[in-house]
């Protein structure tokens, strides 16, 4: 089976490298020459889309989302007799590279059978949300909101806590333990214990996603009040001038607001 | 060894009938006579405390936690010659019945030599803070300020969804496969699916330990927004008459404002 992957960044260099494991091949496209030269060292080919696009039985489209793109992309994919699923994706890089990823999808039913293996080899667990484009995408803005919220909150505890005498390191050893404790808690706290703010996923997405959230809910007129305030410091992190560092740098906001020193910032 | 436990409340029973387990000799204190006759029935003892206490070897306070209460309580337990530990708890009433709680201490050496053989049948983990008091209550701030910050994130997103055609059974089972997921989601989370409101903790206690953090926050000049936010979310639960609740009713809070139905929510 030929399989076709358009973005090889964080998440879908990992998705194209775990399908060439499994033994499809996989033809990986990205305007960053560096991530695809990459890639055919990791055994994936190169091509130009046009050249190949009538030998691949599935497209995988791993770029940045945004709202009610699904329902439009199914739309024009029926025109042209594709079937088209719904199907994004969480866990972060490291689960992408390992095939562990949760797969949130929907689409017709024949989308499904299509990508079956494919999905199989690519994560964990898949949720088949439904029978149309739509369901899918509105599941990972709902894991978005309380990702976002939760990276804040956690940069938000751990600052608050060194006011407090506590330690970032012991703070998250501790919290983790704890009924505080959340996903992002236990991915990014060490990241600002450690004061480390390579990017894995950077504050810009998230001023990104936490915005498609805030227009979602004005736009169906519901107050979202905790994802909103969220949104407002990772806008102040990028205001800072902290765009493209680890989302964990949302910390730093807190850290100048109160006068406080956390591990490696030299703001 | 005769252990004395005031406060038989959700958490404080537990512990008293695990403490009971483990073979120790436990006296119960409780203004409400319904819990010391059902801790008496499940094999704990009932006395006047100014008839035991001079027997008694520790004596446990589970009571509703205050800030600074730990330093203070400190200092006057000394000028008596009695070890006071500072030794917040984590887990929910469930893991306080089954003895696995987490347990944030900090005290003198002898405090933690006194009490060892208690606290290892009362929990799964041990966290040693530091030599004094305060410590212990300040990570168990931290904590409620995630787990509060949490439990409004998780009825923002779950209400949040159900405007979106997502239902709250569906989201609980897929979130908690995700980066969005925390131990108060999973734990909360069915609670609204099911609008099963019956307080395993109310929504009053958040109203009370995000207003600690928040005053503590407010004094020590550091910015929560998030925890600012979460807190109004409590009060405004509590002001529509839903104090007594479980505290994942701060979703009805979400769904009256945006007009939304949630399961057996008959507001």
């Amino acid at each position: 089976m030929n399989i076709g992957v358009f973005g090889l960044g964080s998440m879908g260099f990992g998705m194209a490298t775990t399908a060439v494991a499994a033994g499809f091949t996989v033809y990986g496209f990205d305007p960053n020459k560096d991530a695809v030269s990459r890639f055919v060292s990791a055994g994936g080919k190169q091509a130009i889309p046009r050249d190949v696009i009538e030998i691949l039985d599935v497209v995988v489209v791993v770029v940045i989302n945004a709202h009610e793109f699904a329902k439009a992309m199914e739309r024009r994919c029926s025109g042209h007799g594709i079937n088209y699923l719904d199907a994004p994706i969480s866990g972060g890089s490291v689960k992408a590279a390992a095939g562990q990823l949760t797969i949130m999808a929907s689409g017709k039913p024949m989308a499904f059978t299509q990508t079956d293996t494919l999905l199989n080899a690519l994560s964990e667990k898949v949720f088949k949300l439904g029978d149309e484009a739509g369901p899918g995408s509105a599941m990972k803005v709902v894991n978005q909101l309380l990702a976002g919220v939760h990276i804040a909150a956690a940069a938000e505890a751990i600052t608050f806590g060194v006011g407090q005498g506590i330690s970032p390191t012991q703070c998250v050893e501790v919290i983790s333990q704890c009924a505080g404790t959340s996903w992002m808690f236990e991915n990014r706290g060490p990241h600002i214990a450690d004061g480390d703010y390579t990017p894995h996923s950077s504050v810009e997405i998230f001023v990104k996603d936490l915005g498609i959230v805030s227009d979602i809910a004005r736009q169906s007129r519901f107050a979202a009040p905790i994802a909103a305030t969220a949104l407002q410091q990772f806008v102040a992190a990028s205001g800072m001038g902290l765009g493209a560092e680890d989302d964990s740098a949302v910390a730093k906001v807190y850290a100048l607001q109160a006068g406080l020193s956390l591990p490696g910032d030299k703001l």
